[in-house]
């Protein structure tokens, strides 16, 4: 894996173009400056596109047979990966970052938080890096095979066929996600915007993960995408925490770091895989509260556990992982929706310093 | 309604600000032309937030009693939409557009086309129009309702009570949508990209709306986010062709003008309905082929004579409605998906001048 250097578009150019810059730069800062927080954003590109999907033949794609002038068996789309992307003027040499989200969530992870403060995909692309945010495969605007849910409509299949439809609610998001011991009492340092709790349950959808073929068409679709970028970093939250190491494991070629946030690290892996995981960067991150919330505390405290086994396998084979548990950075009371937290710039901010110094090796 | 005028942020300001624009626009004008196709998009503001939503208590967030962790019975946000903005540097008093998505589809509709090529989201943000593109309540990132397939799953309900999941496979969308009379033959004048069909096919996506309630919450979210914007142009396409006038008849205040693409016209309303709608300009668009594909010609014809008698309808009441027939305005081959076909962006001028003549009336 090469070392990525940062260079910028901005100073290249003939003395003239330099000079023009210097006074346009004078006048007009805000409108320039990529890495400010409240200024003009300049995007090089922007866009959208599927990676992976497969052809499959369906006998009911509408539920009601001869339904709405639609021939029922037809030839549909299945497991492809949506993914939005935005490419900053004067990236340079700076990696991509591939920001994927978790259980029951989409790519609205990444933007806006709840509050309506700055999310992760902007203040990244600010800080002169290209994101790339899918939604999995199955989830939001990837879909997902709704074949099966039809089948036991039209009583082809039993009802135990229906896929384990995986969503939460308010109580539970509450507890899992360490906003506090049980809604709605919080933590008294609590980085999570509980204010905003109603509009952060809009962000909660169905998980329909069950309904994807073994193994999750996800990994596959995510070391293709990185493989596309020639080079990227590969960041999975929660459900998803480990899907960048599954990438990886699937095909390493363009994975040129590796984040997991609050996921759930394999801790049984061969000596071969290890190896391979072992070339490449890897940043683990776990919040505040691991222990703090009775119904969960074991559940936590196990993951985080078995990150650090991982971590520790990692680097004893030659490899560079780093824990990341924010409490040994001086950042206090975040929850699991980190990246959405009131100190949510200062977690990534973390993330970048770590990119510079581990991946594009300043 | 108040009249919509364009003022442009960029000429403002005292006149050293002027000149060093004007050395700045000589020296750098690919990064300021905002209206370029090719240069760099400068956003004043991007981001995402919900509109609407209510709090539903479910037994049957997970679909396995005690599973995982989490109680089974909480409390879900439902019905909310998921909307995603972009805001140009100098859009000024430029009307802000909003652009729903059609069935079984989703936002993905107005991005990047399947073949590549820039979608009328950017184009508008390019031409100085704010723009919001939602997913439809119930669809994609705006999440949907699945408690009905939980309980089935739990057997608390019977498979009839499951919701009928509409969707299509690359078949019935290639006569539906006017491809060609059936897969894989294309008409000769054909705008739509069909070498990228299988791309497409990846952007179809199961439709919910059966398990919204009545009426359809996205009538009353798309006038909620009108009203929040100070005035936009409500755009709907196919399926939901005429939301944007069932939002006016949620609530008209924030509506400044109505566009329906490829949609059926309600021709039963009442003179009060009427009258309300009379008072927005509006204008509805139509592609080519409507009677050349066997299967649904019938289908086509009955629409567009429908949207026809509307327009005349709003006219007799004293309102300003346009018929856009694209064969009629010298754009031939355009298929239900004009979004999307290789004349996209000179269907999006005509659309422009429409907004500039009818709304804004410069």
């Amino acid at each position: 894996m090469k070392a990525f250097h940062r260079s910028s578009d901005a100073v290249r150019g003939p003395n003239f173009y330099r000079a023009a810059l210097a006074v346009a730069l004078a006048a007009m800062a805000p409108a320039l400056a990529a890495d400010s927080l409240t200024g003009p954003l300049v995007l090089k590109a922007q866009g959208s596109f599927f990676v992976g999907g497969v052809t499959e033949h369906t006998d009911a794609t509408t539920g009601t047979p001869g339904g709405f002038l639609f021939p029922n068996p037809d030839d549909i789309q299945v497991n492809q990966m949506y993914v939005q992307y935005q490419i900053p003027e004067g990236a340079g040499r700076h990696v991509p970052v591939v920001l994927l989200h978790g259980c029951c969530l989409s790519g609205k992870t990444w933007e806006t938080t709840p509050d309506g403060r700055m999310g992760w995909g902007e203040y990244f692309v600010r800080k002169h890096h290209a994101v790339y945010i899918p939604d999995q495969s199955s989830r939001a605007r990837s879909g997902f095979d709704a074949t099966t849910i039809n089948e036991v409509r039209l009583g082809t299949q039993p009802p135990s066929a229906l896929p384990n439809i995986f969503t939460f609610g308010r109580n539970g998001a509450w507890q899992l996600f360490r906003f506090g011991p049980a809604y709605p009492a919080v933590f008294s340092d609590e980085q999570f915007p509980v204010e905003a709790i109603d509009e952060f349950g809009k962000q909660v959808i169905p998980d329909l993960n069950s309904t994807l073929p073994t193994p999750n068409p996800t990994y596959a679709n995510l070391a293709a995408l990185a493989v596309k970028l020639n080079g990227a970093i590969l960041v999975g939250h929660s459900e998803s925490g480990f899907f960048p190491e599954e990438a990886a494991l699937t095909n390493p070629a363009g994975v040129a770091g590796l984040i997991s946030i609050e996921g759930v690290c394999t801790t049984n892996l061969s000596a071969e895989q290890i190896a391979t995981l072992a070339k490449i960067p890897t940043l683990v991150i776990y919040g505040d509260h691991l222990g703090d919330v009775p119904s969960v505390s074991g559940f936590w405290l196990g993951f985080f556990q078995g990150c650090q086994q991982y971590v520790e396998q990692i680097n004893a084979a030659g490899g560079d992982a780093t824990m990341l548990h924010l409490p040994d950075a001086a950042l206090f009371g975040n929850s699991h929706m980190l990246m959405q937290d009131k100190n949510n710039l200062q977690v990534a901010d973390l993330i970048l310093k770590w990119i510079n110094q581990h991946v594009e090796r300043e």
